[in-house]
């Protein structure tokens, strides 16, 4: 294809993905009462084979042709690193701090449950076939399916906690610690899985001492070395200079994170939160979220869409893989953070929140399986089952929060 | 290259893009007393083979493979189409209302001496051969090139005005009417030229038809058709709805004026002009205009300068070509404007200052210029030494300027 016929085909694309992802967003929020994000997920689903592809697939050739993944893949990791970085940006070391022996419990049993499930579930995974990568042993399956069934959607559990008015009470405090905790515990995790995909000694060497060096830098250093732009931002406000300053450090962050075999969201995140925060995040926010949730992440969704095919689990034994993932998912994380707050004597009530919250995967669940797709941890078929899995358990979130705020 | 890499070698390459913009934009601002966009302008062409392909051919390649290109191509696109988007947005329709006789007549020559300059050199240009593309006629050849010398940087222009606080003055709306008309004309000229390359009449009819009924449109039905996004801005702020809105309709501009055989700018151009002005304008520029300007157009600049070898103006007959193209550029548009302005009655200091600010031309050239190379009806030779008048003319703007407000 020659490139102005490319421009022209792109332009194309980005008006159907954009105005899909807003209309789905759209009817999501105003007839569902979801978040706008479940929206925007299920058109990724929809552009792909599960339903414009199975409804017309040579439209969706001809409007997604193989000449355009590329451009779309790399959009697509640029903006989801984007959005790490600003989820970066938004976590406080304060989160981390632990102030009630019920935030350390539920963070524990937030973890534990998930690695025991998928302790349980990985032999008999394995045995199905054709789920997990050739090649990749019974350890790295069960690190893999644990980080994916423990992550949550810490954004999205943040800004409920925000909006609701929860932000100093203990159900809030433990919420936000416990998802915290765990999505930093379920991101080292999978960086553990990239790190030993190296058949090669030497580079599994390069990316488990490449990527706890950057962390310590980021954790320990970056704070004391970023100092200086916080102090510009508080003198002069977030001007275009700190702004391409902090997206060049970010673009090194992610290419030396992609370079030594790790992933580029981890560079992203882990400078959002070494970033000093107040005008300079804030100011950072301000600046990148618009573009890159608008226009940036519908290209994610997309992308992982155009990988998604519900049809597989549609019937015969995947139906059954399916359904038990699922439910797995929701018992070891949702119903183990419910009991163990229940057992640190939160009321029912909050107990159902907290639990509901930690049970909503949303976007991080997609770029962890997108990072495992790609990586050859997982094939195409669990991929498939982990997206329904993410979709399910963040539409659930919602109506059970609603009904949990009803108990008195 | 498969698409682990080419995510890997995406990052390195924006880091090397946005670096290099922003030292040499710091650089230009810091020591040149020139607007940041001249230095970025000039980051294009470093990195292209003027310098750094001269200077380590084989790194420049590895660094810029022809893999990337169309990933380049692509977001360069989408990146120069949002700031004509934006700078459409700042574009107000009292900007055209002549409210002096001399900001008429300041128009008229500034348009009308650059197509005189055209006519007088394209004989001469066409005989040396090798400048404009294969089957360009005489006809063509000087309506481009008219364009080219006649278009002015009409964002840049209006900031300055703006900074130096002579809005109200008669020299600040000359300049702002005589910029905003002759850009107007000159971007009509463009079309033209574009719309008659089809050998294919129906082609041809199709990309005039299409350009003047969307151009209608946007004009004359377009802001009340837009009113109601800007009762929404007025009524409840610019929340991401109406940023995916806006962004949705920019594509679809886009790629109808592509589609058409026009270009993806004018699109966007036409769409920001006919926005209404106000809460929606000023907050779609806010949510916009960082990513666009600090890391959009860094693409743009960037893959403008892999295209320019200014090697080519350094000796033999191009050299000639390259000093008397920019001297006629300096004389047709700087000159003729000054003369205007006085023989309208402006002092010495308000006429060289008005013929300094249209005589700089910045991105907006780069614009038109990269339409006529990747539509055939420039060769890179013709290319590369507009771009140097670019450069040049826009360098000369800031330190006249500034000579201009030392005459009493």
């Amino acid at each position: 294809m020659d490139l102005a016929a490319l421009g022209t085909l792109f332009f194309l694309q980005v008006t159907v993905i954009l105005a899909v992802a807003r209309i789905t967003g759209y009817l999501a929020q105003r007839y569902l009462m979801q978040p706008r994000v479940v929206g925007e997920m299920i058109a990724g689903v929809l552009l792909g084979p599960s339903l414009f592809g199975a409804f017309s697939p040579d439209m969706q050739a001809a409007l997604f042709p193989a000449d355009t993944r590329p451009i779309l893949y790399v959009i697509a990791q640029m903006g989801v690193g984007l959005y790490m970085f600003i989820v970066g940006l938004g976590f406080d070391r304060k989160d981390f701090a632990v102030n009630a022996k019920g935030a350390a419990i539920v963070s524990v049993a937030g973890m534990a449950a998930p690695f025991l499930a998928a302790v349980l579930l990985v032999p008999w995974l394995l045995q199905q076939g054709g789920l997990f990568g050739e090649g990749i042993d019974a350890l790295q399956a069960t690190l893999f399916l644990g980080a994916a069934i423990a992550i949550t959607a810490f954004p999205m559990l943040a800004r409920i906690i925000h909006e609701r008015g929860i932000t100093g009470t203990t159900e809030g405090t433990i919420a936000l610690s416990a998802g915290a905790i765990g999505d930093a515990g379920a991101w080292v995790l999978v960086a553990i899985v990239l790190a030993t995909l190296n058949n090669n000694m030497t580079n599994a060497g390069i990316a488990v001492g490449g990527g706890l060096a950057f962390a310590a830098f980021m954790i320990f250093l970056g704070p004391r070395f970023f100092a200086y732009l916080g102090r510009r931002a508080e003198n002069k406000g977030v001007d275009n200079g700190l702004i391409g300053i902090a997206l060049i450090l970010y673009m090194l962050s992610a290419f030396f994170m992609d370079a030594i075999g790790i992933h580029a969201v981890f560079g992203g995140f882990l400078l959002g939160t070494a970033m000093p925060k107040g005008k300079l995040s804030e100011g950072l926010k301000q600046a990148l979220e618009p573009v890159t949730v608008v226009l940036l992440l519908p290209f994610f969704f997309t992308y992982s869409g155009l990988h998604t095919d519900l049809r597989v689990a549609g019937g015969g034994p995947l139906l059954w893989v399916a359904l038990v993932i699922l439910l797995a998912s929701v018992l070891a994380k949702g119903g183990a953070s419910y009991l163990a707050a229940r057992w640190v004597g939160q009321s029912n009530r909050s107990a159902l929140g907290i639990g509901t919250l930690m049970n909503a995967r949303g976007l991080m669940e997609l770029i962890i399986i997108n990072i495992g797709l790609q990586s050859g941890v997982i094939e195409p078929s669990l991929f498939s089952i982990l997206v329904l899995m993410a979709i399910v358990t963040t539409l659930m979130a919602s109506p059970l929060f609603e009904l949990s705020r009803r108990i008195r």
